[in-house]
């Protein structure tokens, strides 16, 4: 009844935009994970918290009474400076399979936690099991031990990790209290505090496809987590990324795997390159491996062309107990049975792509999870053959798609034509980088 | 789950100030009311609407739908027009038991239908249960019968009378979704619509033992409370009247139905008297017994002086099984076994009054319900001795307190010293009534 008290006080002090104290968020963070604060109490102060917002401060105690609502990792075991990018999500973002060996190989450890979420396509987890074999079902000691030897290693997201923000996030679903970025910020960011990073690369993707349509949107988000990075005494930098179109131009589990590694063979498009090199140097300038991003760039450059960051691939996918040899010679992955060629319905430029429409088609496909219990075809999927700007004559080829089922390939196929929109006139291409953003301010490119 | 979108879609609306239609609000509280729509939905819309706000049509709409939630009362058999009167609630407030008789003795039908919720005394059922062998346990065929003979009848409250509004009640308790002028004007309103009358009014009470405290805010519930009666189709009349002191003097239940006999009989107190003379001429104006206010209250005036609301009383307590020889001899009441003088603790004027701490007293003798499982104490209660701008002197009783048990007299006794404030210089004595609120606009007295 106390406990039921203080939180109706709480709840008030929001409601008449009072500013809440660490050791009141705190108290409301764990009533509601234990269960003794009810959601209909805690709906109540998340639709007061959308409406008369939340300062740098409490969202920054927020944030860490949510990372420390469950486990925290431990990784002083890991020698050197740990270092971990998150992304906002979008369309064929693939730039951890790339960035990730080509960092391990200049000896800065990468110590992923991955998760299995619902989305277009899996996660780096399920994009890594195309790799016959590979597992991430190791124990915390062969993590370590992996990190301290091959500099990489990934494992699954502990069922603990931050437990107060998944039971947030499922109220705030159902609710009407998921766009504040206060709420939004600390809900990404309680999880990177609770894995255990020093150093933090958030990749803040804007357009279409991305959570975050609009630039300003993106740079307040991209701020806020900043805030709460640095408030929580990480090193946080944000960059802010195009999704207007799908990153590169495959989408789907194997398909992406594929670009990645000729990716780190310099054959890869150069968006997926421009964005992974960006976000990369800043985890080696945070890791204070390079004094500048442009010798960082230099650095992470020379990884792929001497091949160190494809051999550290391999290293990693071998650690893991998978089969490396796809790394080497991508024609082995599994291919899917049917390749059918999207064709553009009219002359012109193509001059926008609902981006979370290319998504949808990989999801209709089968390449991601709708529900918890889905099953992911790692096979399927999309390659891009247009992206904006480009110009298109009818009957040309938008994208193949590459399916396992018939029916399925049939809505995917309409999902596909409605996501592009084609012009008369040519657009102007998006930049793939709009800014970096870190405790100090704003770089805008 | 269709549902559940809706009601989605609903929150965000409210969230973001847009304006509900009147389906909507019916959708929500019909969902509300039969379970579809989950408690924490339903917390989340409260604390929006609460924060964004309704407007008068809005709520109207939302006052109708909870009166629509359960049963309408039918008054169709009773003759004439119905009148209704409802407080907001205060401290030694028995106004019904001393206009009721008044009103029907000029021909008018009083059917009131009352609750025994908690409080500082009982209801008016509760203190007409003075009466030894009264019962409210009737049949509603009897209860029209006894209307249309005797003009006067009053029946406990149906469970099923607005649903939706109890039900939200209880979640606005728990939420900190008390004080919006919508949400408490359309919770009064809709049982007030709900009980069926013609003409509704309302006594609007303002000061330190009403629900509002300042004349603004019961100005301002009013106003709503006026408009959402006059669009459901209600004649509506609000009066605001004072609550910085208990009304009257006494309080507690039988010690109050004998004030009101006293009152009946011109023997009350001034304050009770005018109170009550004036909410009754607005029910007879608004049955349209009377042209004006003025001839109203010299109708009303002469059912005093001629003896006839002190019959009308005591014909209405036969009606419903009572023993009415108390209503011409008061010492026939049950009375408490203790009298103790509370004696000023030193001289000056009685500059101000914490009126619901008196009310705090009489819960304390045992003269309320504090849960619904309290057993009331009919005979316990206060008599006012000292009111604002009296002078006391050091000793002098400021009240006389009665009770049947010791240790609650003690705790009583601290209780109604902390509700004096004795000062130096005398203050200004409260006017009775504020202003009168019509649909055409408010007179300020």
């Amino acid at each position: 009844m106390v406990l039921f008290m203080k939180m109706y006080d709480l709840i008030n002090k929001k409601k008449n935009t009072e500013k809440l104290t660490g050791e009141e968020i705190e108290f409301i963070i764990q009533g509601f994970t234990n269960g003794s604060i009810p959601d209909y109490q805690m709906s109540a102060f998340l639709m007061a918290v959308c409406l008369n917002g939340m300062d740098h401060e409490e969202t920054a105690a927020l944030t860490v009474a949510m990372a420390k609502s469950g486990d925290i990792l431990d990784l002083s075991a890991i020698h050197g400076v740990k270092v971990d990018k998150h992304s906002t999500g979008g369309v064929g973002d693939k730039t951890s399979l790339v960035l990730s060996p080509m960092v391990a190989s200049l000896g800065i450890p990468v110590a992923k936690m991955s998760g299995r979420g619902l989305g277009h396509t899996g996660g780096t987890i399920d994009k890594l099991e195309s790799f016959p074999g590979f597992s991430t079902s190791i124990s915390s000691e062969k993590f370590i031990e992996n990190v301290n030897q091959v500099k990489m290693a990934i494992v699954g997201q502990t069922p603990n990790l931050a437990p107060a923000d998944k039971k947030i996030y499922a109220l705030r679903d159902v609710t009407a209290t998921i766009d504040n970025i206060s709420l939004i910020a600390s809900s990404i960011m309680s999880k990177k505090i609770a894995s255990g990073a020093d150093v933090i690369v958030l990749d803040v993707k804007t357009g279409s496809g991305a959570f975050m349509k609009t630039y300003e949107e993106s740079l307040a988000l991209a701020k806020e987590m900043v805030q709460i990075g640095t408030i929580a005494g990480r090193k946080t930098f944000a960059v802010i990324t195009d999704m207007n179109q799908p990153l590169g131009n495959a989408v789907g589990n194997t398909l992406e795997v594929i670009e990645a590694i000729d990716t780190l063979r310099g054959e890869g498009p150069k968006d997926l390159f421009e964005v992974s090199i960006t976000l990369a140097s800043y985890m080696l300038v945070g890791a204070e491996i390079a004094r500048n991003v442009e010798e960082a760039k230099s650095m992470l450059y020379k990884t792929m062309e001497d091949g160190t960051a494809l051999n550290k691939l391999a290293e990693f996918i071998n650690a893991q107990g998978g089969d490396n040899k796809p790394v080497y010679d991508t024609s082995l992955f599994q291919k899917a049975s049917i390749a059918y060629e999207v064709e553009a319905p009219t002359d012109g430029f193509v001059s926008y792509i609902h981006t979370d429409e290319v998504g949808m088609t990989s999801l209709v496909l089968g390449g991601g999870r709708e529900t918890k219990e889905s099953v992911i075809d790692l096979s399927v999927g999309i390659k891009i053959r247009k992206k904006l700007g480009d110009a298109v004559v009818k009957g040309e080829s938008l994208a193949t798609l590459f399916a396992n089922d018939k029916d399925k390939l049939e809505e995917a196929k309409k999902r596909l034509l409605n996501a592009y929109v084609i012009a008369e006139t040519k657009p102007e291409k998006p930049k793939y980088v709009y800014a970096i953003i870190t405790k100090d301010g704003v770089i805008e490119m």
